[in-house]
């Protein structure tokens, strides 16, 4: 089994090849750039380095939100034109779902944290299940977007030790330190942030499962309205 | 502060660049290729891609083994080339703790264990200790050549969790199954090789605390004699 993993949800721009259960490459960038610029040219980097033969492609999995709009576009519409060029399967992840897998295995709850503006974070909360000699993530707390304090509240109500992660955190490290009453800490620099290496392992075991979409049927999960649509409807409220 | 990574101790050929807390770049492929062709195109690449003015850079940071000898010998040079030219110092972390920082946080004994040939593996045994709200990295045993039979019997002793990772693991993971006592896992595949983003986050730590050497003094930590060195000891012993 041969996957693609591309997540472009945040700053990070990151772009994997898994085979079985090896990362036979992974490139993550966390630079300016605007993902436009930089996804394609990494995973035909990754590509010509590792002499893939894109025909042997099963699955492109994506980090399908929530995140920033525009790297979500971006990240998708690589994914479907790949799926619908190569005529194979989309496995869809969420991005916080994604950034809780870099901590697979941990006894920890996992909070990722992503900065959604207007006093939000994009979040979710995980745990991991042994299940024989590996450990899979169960979601104890889907994907959602939510002011720090009530995903805290969440967590305080719960009374596990959790583990932070995510570019959420530098912006609410404060915050969740003045309000959180359960033993906590900040994932290290290797684990923080988006990882297409995560997004592909993770959706590995969604692809052996059936879990995927035609290329088609891929869209975004951006969990909230744009901010042109938030205008729009204010403005048709107002009228 | 800002460092460049570098692990060519394995089959992974990986580099990466630490700013601070976050990893503005890492690449790592797992192919035949051999290092002295990808890593410093690898490097170049991730410097280009990120407007990386090398002058900046703080510190190399290598993972100066066990792993293979030749790997070991592409990384010390490129690292020791770059120390020079640019006049900084280089931070030495081992193969087997950079692997183990791959889980950084896990309540779990970490056991890194790497196929050393000769029916012994390079391992060592690491746990993590939590100092105000991050993680740090205690050895529990470090880096060693052993038989896999030798490392896991000081497991059971230790009596705790353990989770396993490494290029040994496909090799090893019957012979591991069938002698081990305590509970066990197998780390999942975005966190299971070497990563120059671990070498790099554990190495600003060290580089932090002054623990670093000039490029001239530099070498790789080998653990064992290489072939050609062992032979000629047992032709000399054998005259």
């Amino acid at each position: 089994m041969k996957l693609i993993g591309i997540d472009s949800s945040g700053m990070t721009a990151s772009v994997a090849i898994l085979e079985d259960d090896i990362v036979v490459a992974q490139y993550s960038v966390n630079h300016k750039k605007t993902h436009s610029q930089t996804l394609l040219p990494m995973l035909d980097e990754i590509s010509r380095m590792t002499e893939l033969d894109i025909s042997t492609v099963d699955a492109i999995a994506i980090s399908k939100g929530p995140g920033s709009f525009t790297g979500l576009r971006i990240g998708s519409a690589t994914a479907k034109g790949l799926g619908f060029a190569l005529d194979i399967p989309i496995v869809e992840v969420f991005t916080t779902d994604a950034l809780a897998y870099n901590l697979c295995g941990t006894d920890k709850l996992v909070c990722p944290i992503m900065d959604a503006r207007r006093e939000q974070v994009y979040t979710g909360l995980y745990e991991f299940v042994k299940n024989d000699d590996i450990y899979m993530m169960e979601t104890v707390l889907p994907a959602s977007a939510l002011a720090v304090e009530d995903i805290v509240a969440r967590i305080n109500e719960i009374g596990r030790e959790v583990v932070f992660l995510g570019d959420g955190v530098p912006v609410y490290r404060d915050t969740v330190k003045n309000i959180i009453t359960v033993p906590y800490s900040w994932a290290s620099p290797n684990q923080n942030r988006q990882s297409a290496a995560s997004v592909a392992a993770l959706a590995a075991g969604k692809f052996k499962n059936g879990e995927f979409v035609n290329a088609d049927a891929h869209v975004p999960e951006y969990l909230r309205l744009s901010q042109a649509e938030r205008e729009r409807k204010e403005k048709l409220a107002g009228e």
